[in-house]
């Protein structure tokens, strides 16, 4: 096979690719980038079994042909080419020569016969929504997921979809962040957990631009995430997401409202005296107009009293700061309101409009 | 003891403090930063036993005292304090409670009994030269000193001054770093080794700016920087350094000239195929205006072909690709000359002033 691409595209390609390349694995074929020259087009195939993704080059294609080529090697090679013309050939047995200016490479590369290409999927429907939308909803609720593999379906994110309206659910068992997104059109209900890792992986190819659009199909066993160029194809995990409805609730006793950058810096200084591992709580005592919080640890004690608004009873509760700091990180707002029952039941940190909910779970706490 | 101050002198004040706080020591006071407030002045002292700093910091002294405070923590609280002014109070039991704003912090100190004060030196004649030109000095000349403790003397620097001339060099056994200043006056012949963290560690302290000025002083022990509101005072490294003049020489049979970064961005794509403790080397074929540099491991095989300007006899030489390339990062001139004698002697990349010289050993290579 041989093909001509800039440097440029070849990059953009590669580092597009590169994401489903499993770090460690048993089968030396998928740290590969499949690459496949068809008569006019040029196409990076890489797969973790989890995760797919196929990506199109722009190239000029003189020789069809398949090859396969250890990825990070091959990704490292691009990135430091001259910003030049790229010929990239290879020969029956796999040979492959890269030529840039006047810099010429030799590496081998693999039969694409072991590769596992892409499942084929069924697809009718899909969801269209910006990349922004998506990218956004995924950071801000991802940090939300169990990251150890104790119950799998924790270290997923809901997705579902009712009539208009998207919600995506993160949750792992001592906090839930939810997100929910209005859609151009109405459609059949959909409940599907996608991996966490996928997510992640997605929102760094994903554009941020709100002009920019994703379309995700959905079936009975995976996810497809389809940008200009590229397509991502994922599996899903397996079971029934929680009722998270049951979950949440709307009745308060108190309501607290702050700046939100205010409380943010104020917990992140408390969090010097919290060290790794530790389960130190910061106290929150909530009177009129005032919000103190203090916490206290062998390392030293802070305290701070910030202005607030308040509505209904005055109250003190204890929480994990960097679960408070996770939620206040995603919001975008300048003031935010906190909802509390009691120092036993879970807080509520969400807008008007339910576009975002956090819940978070107290601590217990001895004064 | 009570002061005021702004965060941000207490801050700038405590990064150029903190660095003389060793990373591991069996002397938990020396992980402090010593404070003193006396009348008129607030400092800041740290010491590793090899380097000291002592640091004035800009505050408004309520109640003289001293105590010393853990340098990670404080450091960290000043760094998340709000922009406000800071007031710092301690007691009689060393209980320190730090205010900004409506934030109150209450840590442990420590009695300055123990501390390891900074000793005092015996001081008279002292180079001055701009701290841009030092600062540049140290950057140029640092990646060649020895990291393993095997030859003491090896990881630091000598720096020596012969009437108007600093000359500061650096070798490990297979390089050598040189640079030479002229200074604006005359001294006594000055021959001392510096250690090499002395001198990373004042590399960053120092401001880079060409108007801003640096003092040097000498002692038969211990080297003195001082600049404006600091002193930095280091022990030397004991032993007599190697005779440089006996290793170096200005024959040669080859001369080649070459653009710096087209030939830094070539050999940057050979250690691709480099793995880190592997020996391979580049292979440089010098024949008439042009160079070849190739390299070939089991991961692959790279050439390319420069063009040059050589003046003398054809050569095929291996390098270390590493140490060329830290030669060239180094210099700033747009093209670079490279002197030759044969595949077996050193080969040497030096400007027509000897500003800078870097001696590097070939390679031995099987073809």
């Amino acid at each position: 096979m041989k093909f001509t691409a800039t440097k440029a595209d070849l990059q953009s390609g590669v580092s597009i690719a590169i994401r489903a390349v499993p770090s460690h694995t048993t089968m030396p074929i998928l740290e590969c980038i499949l690459i496949e020259a068809r008569t006019n087009d040029l196409i990076f195939t890489t797969n973790d079994m989890e995760m797919g993704i196929e990506t199109h080059v722009k190239a000029g294609i003189e020789e069809t042909g398949v090859v396969a080529v250890e990825a990070r090697m091959f990704s490292e090679i691009v990135r430091k080419l001259p910003n030049e013309i790229v010929t990239f050939e290879s020969d029956e047995n796999y040979n492959i020569r890269i030529r840039c200016g006047k810099a010429k490479f030799m590496i081998g590369g693999k039969s694409g016969e072991e590769f596992a290409y892409l499942p084929s999927v069924e697809t009718d429907e899909c969801v269209t929504i910006s990349q922004f939308t998506l990218k956004s909803v995924i950071q801000d609720t991802i940090f939300s997921i169990a990251t150890n593999e104790n119950s799998k379906i924790m270290t997923g994110e809901l997705f579902e979809i009712k009539g208009d309206i998207l919600r995506v659910v993160a949750l792992d068992g001592h906090r839930i962040a939810i997100r929910r997104v209005a859609l151009k059109e109405s459609f059949d209900p959909i409940r599907v957990v996608v991996p966490g890792k996928t997510l992640q992986d997605i929102s760094r190819i994903l554009s941020g631009e709100m002009d920019d659009i994703v379309r995700i199909y959905f079936s009975k066993n995976h996810i497809i995430f389809e940008i200009p160029g590229t397509r991502v194809i994922s599996r899903l995990i397996d079971g029934e997401y929680f009722n998270v409805d049951q979950m949440i609730s709307s009745d308060y006793e108190t309501k607290v409202t702050v700046n939100r950058n205010v409380f943010l810096s104020c917990i992140d200084r408390a969090t010097l005296f919290v060290r790794e591992g530790d389960k130190k709580p910061i106290i929150m005592e909530i009177s009129d107009q005032e919000m103190n919080l203090s916490i206290e640890s062998q390392l030293g004690a802070m305290d701070e009293t910030l202005d607030t608004a308040k509505e209904g009873k005055d109250m003190v509760i204890g929480f994990n700061p960097r679960f408070i700091m996770d939620a206040l990180k995603a919001i975008s707002d300048e003031t935010i309101s906190l909802y509390l029952v009691n120092p036993k039941a879970p807080c509520f940190i969400k807008d008007e409009g339910l576009s975002y909910t956090y819940l978070i779970l107290p601590v217990n706490f001895v004064r």
